[in-house]
């Protein structure tokens, strides 16, 4: 059983969520998040030998896909009365919880690391919430979540293990498969970045049905889910540095890995590869996306090498808050045609 | 009238085009070229106080919005039996007519200033043409044409004075119109960026009979439009270095200056606005654009300015074949949230 305690469900909500809950949350988003547009890039194709079909969740509001789960997760906790919202993030849930809780009104804190982008801080405080740093870990933010909590008396919005949460990210897949089913086409695969896991067990949500193969893209340096694989259920890796800021949750949510562990693959991205792909996806595609996004699209295009020409497959680019010198830094080093990224 | 003798046109063609044209354009073109997205931004708008509507010809086949032009007339010469194509271009137009040349296995000769930029050099090459170096002022590239014209044959596919290229230019305008309407938005205006005029000549046709103003963006280093509208027709200004490499056709040309003196209006952008304007679309809508498409954003964030809110002004993003040495010098000066530019 997914342990989602921490986000209490109103009635009716389903504890551990099914593919009816994304086309539900799907009909609740409507009007009110980007249908961001899927972009194909000839260069990008003759690059890697595929058919690349990349949602650019990198142009949704808040900068990233996150504001789906955030918007309908607020929205559940508003109409059942809430007095108030706490999260911890690696700062793009943080960002989505933050607008959907101004929507509503609520008072927002929210917990980050402590080495948080300051493009994400930034945002966040836009939106109007109050940031508290802690530590490096999930487990550092989790703690001082679970102390907020209790001072403030605050609902909290798990990144994780909420349903409505894991159910409206999958509304991104589930808009990448019917747009590429729009121009005729029936994807072989979907390849999603891999953080605490609710972008992967959405897309598996959203791909029941349709023969179109879940793989989740994770860095070498934060294998959450590989281990989580191979110790048959979540555990907490080491917490290494890696560019992809987003990716960085040590250990999978619990409801993430029971829906994502019997159906999805792994890819997992050197982080040159994901240096590679960001500057793939800016200058072949001409798309802004955070590391988090290219860790995707390092994993697709590695993918794309062993698929063979036709293969089409989605990427989602999950976001696009970066901070601008780091995109300056990884141009600087590109002064010619930027090179396929091979995930090792 | 348009001088059309340098692209003989085949039965039928129009001399000067009209919006029927442009609408038959589109039909012509449907399937072959991407219906690029329409991108919103809340934070651009939060920013400028209007509503933009980016409409993404970077994401464009051959980066940019000149394929449609091109694919429309280098199909009539294939039909009208040519031997070869050749056409002068400061690059977009060249990458485009090398594209559509190489579809219709057409002999490619292309002439270039001697500073054009690598990358547009490369994605000619690329396509299989063969490119020539000429100066860096429109008479010295069309003198070089009319020379190779004579030796090898060739028709030429101007970019200005073309019926086929200029209402092919036009259909990107009238697709982000009819992408607005989807929305149930009428624009107010529509800015796109000026560099020999086809374009904004594009637009003119498109943008008849919507109650849009049309408003061409130009940088003040080289007021071409700005110089034939003063003198009532088009004249040779100094040619002065821009950013925007793009625009830097030192005359407009005689049949965009026909459709679009009566019509549209003009507005400068400095340097440094197009500068601000491109890490803005970078950081703040997260587009890669060149700097031309640029140089249409700066003028429409000072449009903005003036124009109040709930303004809906949408914005020719012409492409995005950039210099990534650029990008990361204009980023490495953007270490704080991107600026609002403002033109002079």
């Amino acid at each position: 059983m997914p342990d989602t305690r921490s986000a209490p469900a109103p009635t009716g909500a389903p504890s551990a969520p099914g593919p009816a809950d994304v086309a539900r949350a799907r009909r609740r988003l409507a009007g009110r998040v980007q249908r961001t547009p899927l972009v194909r890039s000839d260069q990008l194709d003759a690059l890697c030998g595929a058919r690349l079909w990349l949602k650019a969740e990198n142009l949704q509001r808040g900068g990233s896909f996150k504001v789906r789960g955030a918007l309908l997760a607020v929205e559940e906790l508003a109409a059942a009365g809430s007095r108030g919202v706490l999260a911890q993030s690696t700062g793009n849930h943080a960002i989505a919880v933050a607008l959907a809780a101004r929507a509503h009104r609520l008072p927002t804190l929210i917990v980050l690391p402590s080495d948080a982008p300051p493009a994400k801080v930034g945002r966040i405080r836009e939106a109007g919430a109050r940031v508290v740093f802690a530590g490096t870990t999930l487990a550092e933010r989790v703690a001082r979540v679970a102390e907020l909590r209790v001072r403030h008396g605050y609902d909290v919005v798990d990144p994780y293990e909420n349903p409505y949460v894991v159910a409206g990210q999958g509304t991104a897949s589930a808009e990448l498969l019917e747009q590429a089913a729009d121009e005729g086409v029936a994807l072989d695969s979907l390849v999603v970045p891999i953080g605490g896991g609710s972008a992967l067990a959405g897309a598996c949500l959203a791909a029941a049905g349709h023969g179109t193969a879940v793989l989740g893209a994770e860095p070498a340096a934060v294998p959450a889910f590989t281990a989580a694989l191979r110790a048959g259920g979540p555990v907490t890796v080491p917490a290494r540095h890696t560019l992809a800021d987003g990716l960085r949750p040590d250990r999978i949510g619990d409801l993430p890995y029971s829906l994502a562990s019997p159906v999805a693959r792994v890819l997992t991205v050197s982080e040159e590869d994901i240096a590679d792909a960001l500057r793939t996806a800016l200058l072949t595609a001409r798309l802004l996306v955070e590391p988090a996004a290219a860790t995707a699209l390092a994993g697709a295009l590695a993918h794309a090498a062993g698929a063979g020409r036709g293969t089409d497959i989605g990427v989602l680019l999950s976001g696009g808050n970066v901070e601008p010198a780091l995109v300056a830094t990884l141009l600087a080093g590109a002064v010619e045609a930027p090179r396929v990224a091979v995930a090792s």
